[in-house]
Formats: structure tokens, C-alpha cells, sequence
């Protein structure tokens, strides 16, 4: 490659071509790219169709994405508020509505960096929540943008538990009017996105108060900004919470209420209402709120947490085939990292993670659908359930996903670290989503007392819902494995996650019982349980998530090598989760020390395997070089001028630093400009 | 806790005294924390000694991190840059050597952000490379800053693999000069420090050309900026490489070099020389270099890893005694987070593994002051044993402490995301630790080649370092434990740790050897060793980091409590170990499941004991406010107060910004103020 001349000039670079080592990955492919495309797209019409929405936007200079790595926070911020508003014009040309199939690819393309996610919220809220009039009153309005608006749910002393939340919200008979007010500094809001800079309206979680009685938490619909010169309302201290790790482009804010009225009719009132004689009447089943996050859990799993796994995976591993360091073999050029084991064994896990997710992603949003219309028909049976699951996948996936992202940066070494790579931005987002939605360790311990409640009522023959029937079925046996290529039958491991998820949930139950019965208090011997339930209830999704892949894989097409690459990352994936929490397998003597070691030499075979496929397994991905926005990890694999090319836009270059006069130029005060 | 008025008066936040949760922790301490402060300082008069240094630097404004988490990359660097001219100001008039105690915890006082640490390097590598004129002529300049210097080593395209680098330096006898080229773009010097805005020389590394044959890498010293007017010199290309995940104030910097000359006096000579007629002179030993690199791995271990963590358990232990969240006990008023299990569960294996890795940390520099001295009487034995440790502790520690410091992170929420809580940047900042300096896992592997080494030459009955002794004395037994109170002694603990390092070691050990019988050539039979090899550096790591804190408790003296409080964070940072890497233990029948259930209930017994002292224990590591910049981890536990008061000064809150009255205020055009 030729090397630029002192003007800078960097024409000569070839950006265009294909780096050699990467073309050369993709000619060896045992399946075929597009036909796996299609499986992931859930068919080839929907992969045109994402196809079409991706380069209506991608080809708009206002959604672009360049650059981003250099801005400011108040920069990053601007930008997402000018591609909220351009977004509803461009969807409104091109007749896409909020509900279409191509919203979901539009935000998709944009990656998130829009503002306005939360005004998204507050209207579900209200269509939810609010009464017939309500909603006829100010869905339209938001609908319209005559208004933004936010949700005000999280205190600064308050987040899980909602009970805990301190505003309040005090029904004055003699004016018709809820005052409300933030009592003490724990009380006011912090975090809701929108609300710091943006919104003029809010959705505001308060306890009520009627003449000195507590009614619990109500949803009340404040306005908080001026329509006309968008300062705020009397009475409101509201601004942004200042810096975060990701998210610059959100205006997260703070909120106090200082003697706040708003009408009677502000209170959300479908299920709930205040009359106007003080009257509180409570109608209709609040079942249904429960619902709305279950829903909001779902539905962010795949666009927060996978496809940035799937884009990761991407990035290193065209980065792997590029870079090459040490020799592998003496006398040899230097290899390709990813034919280390240690690469391989550090990334290709993660691909097949991205794809077993993808899958109980697709499971989980049947079972959401079905209960959905269930719901509708009044039929509320199935909530617990979707309540466990919902929760327990988002614990398991995001903390997966993002432990796999940080194994995936690391994996870049130094450049990995670089912004430009396009790593830590995604590494710092779905940190991110470990926390909100419900934090981890709480959701597996909701999904826990769901299982030791089925495992109570499976043993005592009762029946339990159908996700949870395998707990009625402990078998004593052991693993019947006899060579290391019987681990590659989905029967074997499957059984074994089964085996080690009904061990450990019985073993915590019969703890839990112990101590009951020794005289423990309930609440204190279910503390003293708890690192052991959050052990059960991941060990819970993560044989659902395998046997769900191996279901997934039985259906697939047996053509175009399709169902075989698949089968390998299925057994890859399996079989990692056993050579990665050995000590549950082995504990009971399910799995012998002797069965584990076949386990690893046939995961280490598999490695091997699947590394010839890894560059055609993350095309398949079908990222656009722009929703990569990664110098590390473009199609055309090259790596090194992109980065190059990158870092001189970077606003250091632009400018001489005013350190240079006011602090190195006294001191070097040579005379001479040579030494 | 009374609120401000609508003027956003926060006098009345009390900020000047303890929060009485966190106060009441502080009273019930089961040892003396100063004296507890002393042992880890190394004795009181030391901390006497660091405290001082501590107040000179922290009363002098310059050196404030007040609005450091709002600033840009720009600011960072200038303000880098104004430290580090103030601070040899400041340490001239103190009177304090840069070799002498002080200087150490200057550093630490700063907490890293100062500019040209490169420059030490610069001058580090002079005095070990070159010749006493070259010492004679450079290291006065630098000393007086009438030069700033780098290191470039590390290429785009090259890290680890020092002979790959392509950068070259051809001699030319007819101008008796070096003339140095960038080759391709890979060759690009990339990544080193100072380089990108600031440095006017750098110490280059590049391949020796003499009359058309290649010697291989040499340094040499090149001027990069004009000493007048810092401009580029000729034939040079430089810059900054752009933003990073941390690090701003860093000019992480480029460098192309395009027929560069520089005289043949600026190579570095002490071990090697081309003398004028071109002649190729090698003399002495190189084996100094690789005791520099090691060095600088012992010695950023304490500071860069060690501390941070330290930092990470002070923010979310004293935070997890402020934060209350949910009810324990029905009835009772919202418990402290830290009473949760899974939150002991989270942060106090943290802690005990911040104080185990202080004690290994101990242990490392003393084997590196011996191993200095010998080395000075030109005995190089050491020299094996001091590489393998240094480069598997460092591995180790960082791994082990960037996990612990994104466990501390995420315990602490949503407000641990926020950039004010001083986590994300330690984050950050400590991740950068497992790839500087070494890539981990090539580092573990080179442990590994040494613990394998060593292991075949005590089976064969030779004589080995002292540290792998242990490998000569396999022994089949299994471990005696009886009940869970057995587990806390530490014969039972510190057995398992080693008989777990001896079987990993050995069983791969086996592997390789059985490849290689069975005709796989050598380095393919190592690359399919390598994830075990891995897990085996690991183990004997893990074996002496157990075994150093046992025998340093055993050493600690007996009153204040202080043995005894150390006794259990021994044993919980031990069984911690044992239970999180269960498979290691029970693989052979060693530990039975039995056994690992006693493991556990002691386990879990002591997180309940460790609480109790868990906030005197980070008290005991003595850090300032000012120095932990933290708003949810200071000493008075204002936690709420203060992330109001930090957010109210953020950027974002200075400005209305533009993004209203272009993109808002057109949309929200009603002619009411209020809906």
C-alpha cells in the first residue's frame, strides 16, 4: 500500500477495494449469506423491505452519523432533536406510520440517537392509562408535537420501588385542583429522559392525598414548560442531570414541584378517580399496568441489547482477519489474530450468543403476543408467567450481552479502545441497560419466586404453567455421555441444563424451608437465600434459551448449509455455558471430571470449526458500514486508513491548543528550533 | 430535610454534616481504622508523610478536578499540560525529589490527570539505552523541560510483536545520518503519549538498515516539533488520534516520518553502535530491556489498578449505606441497600480482594528489589521467575479489578451511570489497564510457558524458582473439611488453591505433550493448548495471591482488632474464589459437592460478619473527597445534596440551547401558554 505524501493527501489509499485478508474469508463460506439473512429477517420480503428503509435514511444528510464520536454533549443533544423532527416529516413523506413495520426499521437505522424516545412513553401512557376524554384530548396534541412530552416516574432517592415514591399530589375540594410538591431533595425526579431541556408536559407519579388520607401512587399529567417561550412554569425547578456514560443526547433532567395545581382532570383516569366531592373510586383491574412493562421489557431487548452484540460481534471479527500479530507458525508471516485459540475462544461465543438471543428474543415476542390476546379477551392468566420470563430474559440477556460486548472491545486491544472503533459507545449503552427497566438482580429474584412457587406446585402435583412443567420432572440420573462427540447431541446437553436448573431450584427451596422451619422469619431466611436464587433463576433462562435454540434449529430449512452452521453455533453456545460454570454441572456428579473434559475438547473442536465461518456469520448480520459507524469494522475491512482518515477530522487537529502559548512556549524558550 | 425554594437557595442542604446512616457505621468498627490505615501506608509515618503531601497539593486551586467530568477533550489536555508545569514548580519549591517519597504520592494525588508522563519515559529510556554522552547531553534538557519527549514504539498496524514493527531507519555513510521512513501505512507510530500535540522530540523505534541488511529494532531520538515555533519539522506528520473511552488529557498521538535525518549520535548506544564506517557493534546485555518492561508493569499496578478499585469500594459501600431501597421486613422503614445479600454478595468480595491484591502488590515489589539488586551485581537469574510474575500478576490484578470496578458501578444504579459519581471514569480509566502494557492473555500465556517449563524440569527432579516449588509436590489426596467451619482454615483453603493450580498446570501440561507425540508440530499442539494454558496461569496466580494474604495476616499484629478483621477478608476473599470457580475445585473429586456447600454457607456466613465493618474498612483506605471527585462516595454521605449541586453546574444547564428556537419552537406554535 503506498504510503501518503507530507501534503496529507490520502487519495491513494484505496478505500474502495476489499483488504485481501477479509475478501478472502468470504469465498470459503459453507452456507449461503443471504438465505441466513432471510431466516434472521424472518423472511426475504421483510429483508427488502429493511432494506429499502435503511437507505431512504441512511441516504438523508440530516440522520447523519458522521462525526458523532467529536461532539459535545450539547452538540450530541441538538442533532437529536433536529433528527426527531426531521424523522416525523420524513415518515409522513413517505407514509409510514408509528405503528408500520418500517418504524421499527427507521429506528433501527438511526441507532437510537434521536430525542424524543420519551414523548413516545408519555403518549403510551396516556393511551393506557387515561380515560376516553383523556386520551381524545391529548393524544392528538402530542400526536402533533403542539406539546412534548416526558415521564416522571424515578425520584432521586426512589427508583424499584415505587411505594417509596415521596412527591405528592393533595386534592383541594375548594379550587377543583391537585397541588403538587416535592417534599423533600429525595424526592424529586432525576433521570427521565426529555425532561431536562426538551419537555413541556410530564407524566408525574405522586402520592395522592384527600383530605389527609393516602391513596397510594397516581399518574397525573403536569405541564412544565411554557408553550410560548418555553420557560418554566411557575412553581417548577426543572434541568439536566449533567453528564452520563452514554446518552449524551438525551436531556435526562431533575424536576421539583413547588405548589404545583393542575386541573382535577389531569389525574389519569381510566382506573382509577377523584370526584369532585373528594370521592376516590378505583374501577377496572390494574393488572394491566403490570403489562405495559412487561411490554416496554420486551420490546427493548432486541434493538438495545442484541443488535449491539450482533454489531460488535461484526466489528471484531473482520477487525480479527485484518489484524495480524506474532507467527503462529516460525517462518511464517504474522497471523490473523482470530486463528489464535484464545481469539477465537474470546469472540466466537459471542456470535453464537447473538444468535441464540435472537432467537428466544423471537420466542419470548410469541408468548408476548399470545398472552397479549389473551389479555384482551380478559383472560389475565398468563401474566405471572410472562411477568417471570419477561424479567428473568432481560436480566440474562443484558448482562450476557454486555459482558460480551467488553470481551468483544477487549478483544480490539488498543484500537478497540479508540471511540472511532465504534466499541465503547456501544460497550457504554448496554452497560446501560443492565440498570434501567428494572435492575438485574431484582428481576431474577421476581423470576426466582416465581420458579420456587411452580417447583412447590409441580411437586405437590399441582399444575404450573407450560415453560415451567419440566420442573415436575427430576430425574436422579446422570449424564450418559461416553465420548466427546456425544456432547454434540442436543439431547445430552440440553438434559444437563435441564438437570442442573431443577437442582438448583429445589436445593434453594429446600434451604428456604430449612430455615423457615428452624425458626427463621420468612423475610430474613428469603435474604439469606438470595445469591443462591439468582443462581437458579439464571440457570432457569439459560436452559430455556438453550432448548429454544435446539427447537429453532430442528425448524430451519435444511438447505444452503443453513440449518448445519446453525446446529454448530447451537452446540457452541450449549456447550460453552457448560465449560464456563463447570461447578454447576459437576456439583451433583451429573457430569463427571471426565465428561467435562470431553465437553471442552469437543467445544475447542467446535471453535475450529465455526472460526472458518465467522466473517460470512456476521455479514449475515447485514449491518451497513454507516450503522456501524466503526473504523475498526467496515465491509471493505480497511482498518487502518479509515482510522487514519478519522482521526485527523478529530477537533484536536483542528485547532492549536492555547496550551501551546501559555504553557509550553515559556517554557521552551531555545534559541535554536533544532537540537 | 428541608427543601430550597424556587430560587434554587441550597444553603439549607446541610452539606456540612454526616448523613446519620452512614455516621451510625461508623460506630460499631470491630478494630482501629488509623491503625488499620498505617499497615496499608506501610507505618503511621508514612501516612503523616502522605497526608501532608496530600494538603499541599489539594489547597493549591491549579491542581482542582472541580468540573472535571463537564470538560472536553480540549480542556482536559490544556489543564493537563497547566498541571504538569505547576507541579515541578511546586516540587522545587518543596523541595521534593522527583526519585524521593513525595513524588509518589504527588501522583497519586493528581490522580493521573497531568500531562507528559511520557516524558519520563522518554528520559527513562535515555538513561537506560544510552551511552553516558548521550545521558550527558539529553537527560539535562529534558530535566529542564527546554525539550519535550515521547516514545514511539507501538505501529497501527503493530503492538505486541516488536519485530514486526516497520517503521525503518536506514544509515547512510556518505552523511554519516539515520534516514528514517514510515514504509506503509501500518507502519504509522500510533498510540504513544504526548505525541500528539506536545512532545518536540521522541524516541523512535525502527529497523536498523546498514548497506542494504536489516540489524533489527533500534531507538533513536527524533525531533518532531521545531523548538521555536512547534511547528512540524520537515519530512514529519503528526497529530492526535482522537477521542478515546478515557484518557482525554492524553494527546494520544500519530507520527509519519518521510526521509527524516538525523545524525548517527541520536541512536541509542549504550548495548549497540553502527560506527561511522558502518560497521555493526553489539555489546552487553539485552536482558535489561526486558527488566525495564517489567518494571513498568510492577509499578503500574499499586496506582493504576490497586487504587482505583479501592476508590470504586469506597464510592459504592459508603453509597449502599446512604440508599435505601425496598422493605427487608414488612412494617419496617426502607432498608440500606448493603443488607440486601446480593448486594454484600456484589461489593464485599471487591474489597477483600482490593485489600488481597495490596498484600501480593507488596510481595511483587519486594521480589523486584531483590531481584535489582542481583541484577546490579550482574546476576541475571531472577530475571525468568520476576517476567513470569510480573506478567501474570498484571494480567490477574487487572482483569480481576476492572470486573470488580464495573461490579461497584452497577451496584450503585442508575446514579453509579451518571459520569458525577466518579465510577464511569474509573472504569474507563482501569480498562485501559488490561490492554496497556501487555495484552492480557499473551501475557498470561507467557506466565503459563514459564509455569510449564518449570513444571517439567521438577517432575525431572531440577531445582526451580522458589515461587513454583509447590509444582514438584503433587499429591493425590482430597480435601478434609468436615463441616463449613473447616473451610475458614486456611491449611484447608490454601491446599485447594494449590492442588487446583498443580492439576491445571500438569493436566495441560499432558495435553501438549500427548499433541506433539501424536505428530501435531509444536506451536500448533501449544495454539490448541492456549485456553487452558490460560486457566492455568490464572490458577497459580490466584494459588499465590491466597497464600501471600495468609501468611501476611499471619504476620499483622495482633491487637486493634486488625488481625482479625483481616483474617476474614482472607477467608472471604478465598472461598469467594472457590465458589465463583467451583468447576476448578470439584473437576477431580478434590472438593466434593458436599464440601462446596459448606464452602458456600461459610461464604455467605461471612459476607453477614464483613458488613457490620464494611464502611470503617474503605474508611481505612483514607482517601480525600477531593480525591475520590465523587458525588455519591464522600465522606459525609450528602449523597442526594451533592448530585444536585454537581448537576445544577453542568454545561447543559449554562445554555439554552439552540436546538429551541430552531427545531422547538417552530413545532410547539400554540398561541396558549398553558394547555
Amino acid at each position: 500500500m503506498a504510503l501518503p505524501d507530507t501534503t496529507e493527501d490520502t487519495q491513494g489509499f484505496g478505500l474502495a477495494s476489499v483488504n485481501p485478508d477479509l475478501a478472502s474469508e468470504r469465498l470459503t463460506a459453507s452456507f449461503s449469506v443471504p438465505r441466513l439473512t432471510a431466516v434472521l429477517d424472518g423472511g426475504a420480503e421483510r429483508t427488502r423491505l429493511r432494506r429499502a428503509v435503511v437507505d431512504v435514511i441512511e441516504s438523508d444528510p440530516v440522520f447523519s452519523r458522521e462525526n458523532q464520536y467529536f461532539q459535545s454533549q450539547n452538540e450530541r443533544y441538538e442533532a437529536a432533536v433536529r433528527k426527531a423532527v426531521h424523522v416525523r416529516k420524513k415518515m409522513q413523506e413517505m407514509g409510514w406510520s408509528e405503528d408500520g413495520p418500517e418504524s421499527v426499521y427507521v429506528y433501527r437505522a438511526l441507532s437510537g440517537d434521536v430525542a424524543f424516545l420519551l414523548h413516545r412513553v408519555f403518549m403510551r401512557s396516556i393511551s393506557v392509562l387515561g380515560s376516553d376524554k383523556q386520551v381524545a384530548k391529548w393524544i392528538p396534541l402530542a400526536s402533533e408535537y403542539q406539546l412534548i412530552g416526558s415521564y416522571a416516574q424515578t425520584e432521586l432517592g426512589h427508583g424499584t420501588y415505587l411505594q417509596g415514591l415521596e412527591t405528592t399530589a393533595v386534592f383541594d375540594i375548594s379550587t377543583q385542583e391537585f397541588i403538587l410538591n416535592t417534599p423533600t431533595i429525595s424526592a424529586m425526579k432525576w433521570w427521565p429522559g426529555d425532561m431536562g431541556r426538551s419537555a413541556t408536559h410530564t407524566v408525574v407519579f405522586a402520592q395522592l392525598y384527600i383530605q389527609g388520607k393516602c391513596y397510594g401512587v397516581h399518574p397525573f399529567i403536569v405541564q412544565i414548560r411554557s408553550l410560548q417561550d418555553h420557560s418554566l412554569c411557575p412553581g417548577v425547578i426543572a434541568g439536566d442531570i449533567g453528564p452520563k456514560m452514554n446518552f449524551e443526547h438525551i436531556d435526562n433532567g431533575y424536576l421539583m414541584l413547588k405548589n404545583v395545581r393542575i386541573p382535577r382532570e389531569n389525574m389519569l383516569n381510566k382506573f382509577c378517580e377523584v370526584q369532585p366531592d373528594g370521592t376516590y373510586i378505583r374501577r377496572g383491574s390494574q393488572k394491566i399496568n403490570y403489562f405495559t412493562m412487561t411490554s416496554v421489557r420486551v420490546s427493548l431487548i432486541s434493538d438495545e441489547v442484541i443488535l449491539p452484540l450482533m454489531k460488535a460481534c461484526t466489528i471484531a471479527i473482520r477487525y480479527s482477519v485484518v489484524r495480524r500479530q506474532s507467527k503462529l507458525k516460525p517462518g511464517e508471516e504474522e497471523a490473523k489474530i482470530l486463528d489464535y485459540q484464545t481469539q477465537q475462544e474470546k469472540l466466537l461465543p459471542q456470535l453464537a450468543a447473538a444468535y441464540a438471543f435472537h432467537f428466544i428474543n423471537n420466542y419470548l415476542h410469541e408468548l408476548f403476543n399470545r398472552g397479549y390476546r389473551e389479555i384482551q379477551g380478559r383472560n389475565f392468566d398468563s401474566l405471572p408467567e410472562l411477568h417471570a420470563f419477561s424479567s428473568g430474559f432481560k436480566a440474562m440477556v443484558t448482562q450476557y450481552c454486555t459482558s460480551g460486548l467488553e470481551i468483544c472491545l477487549r478483544a480490539c486491544g488498543g484500537h478497540g479502545y479508540s471511540l472511532l472503533s465504534g466499541l465503547p459507545s456501544l460497550y457504554t449503552k448496554i452497560l446501560a441497560s443492565c440498570i434501567y427497566e428494572g435492575e438485574n438482580t431484582i428481576l431474577l429474584l421476581q423470576t426466582a419466586r416465581f420458579l420456587i412457587k411452580c417447583f412447590r406446585a409441580a411437586s405437590a402435583g399441582q399444575s404450573v404453567p407450560p415453560s415451567v412443567t419440566y420442573l415436575a420432572a427430576m430425574k436422579p440420573g446422570k449424564c450418559t455421555a461416553k465420548d466427546k462427540l456425544d456432547f454434540l447431541s442436543p439431547d445430552i446437553y440440553t438434559e444437563a441444563y435441564q438437570h442442573a436448573a431443577i437442582r438448583l431450584i429445589s436445593s434453594t427451596a429446600a434451604k428456604l424451608q430449612d430455615l423457615i422451619q428452624s425458626g427463621v422469619e420468612r423475610h430474613e431466611a428469603w435474604n439469606q437465600c438470595t445469591v443462591q436464587l439468582v443462581q437458579a433463576a439464571k440457570a432457569h433462562c439459560h436452559y430455556i434459551t438453550v432448548k429454544n435454540f435446539v427447537e429453532t434449529v430442528e425448524k430451519l430449512e435444511n438447505t444452503a448449509g443453513i440449518q448445519n452452521i446453525m446446529k454448530h453455533l447451537c452446540d457452541l453456545f450449549a456447550l460453552h455455558g457448560i465449560f464456563s460454570n463447570a461447578g454447576i454441572f459437576l456439583h451433583d456428579g451429573y457430569i463427571t471430571g471426565a465428561q467435562m473434559d470431553m465437553v471442552t475438547a469437543s467445544y475447542l473442536d467446535l471453535l475450529g470449526i465455526i472460526r472458518k465461518d465467522a466473517v460470512p456469520l456476521v455479514d449475515a448480520f447485514d449491518f451497513t458500514d454507516k450503522n456501524l459507524n466503526s473504523a475498526l469494522g467496515s465491509y471493505d475491512g480497511q482498518v487502518y486508513q479509515r482510522l487514519y482518515e478519522w482521526a485527523r477530522k478529530a477537533p484536536t487537529n483542528k485547532q492549536i491548543s492555547p496550551a501551546y502559548e501559555k504553557y509550553l512556549k515559556p517554557l521552551l524558550h531555545n534559541k535554536l528550533s533544532k537540537l
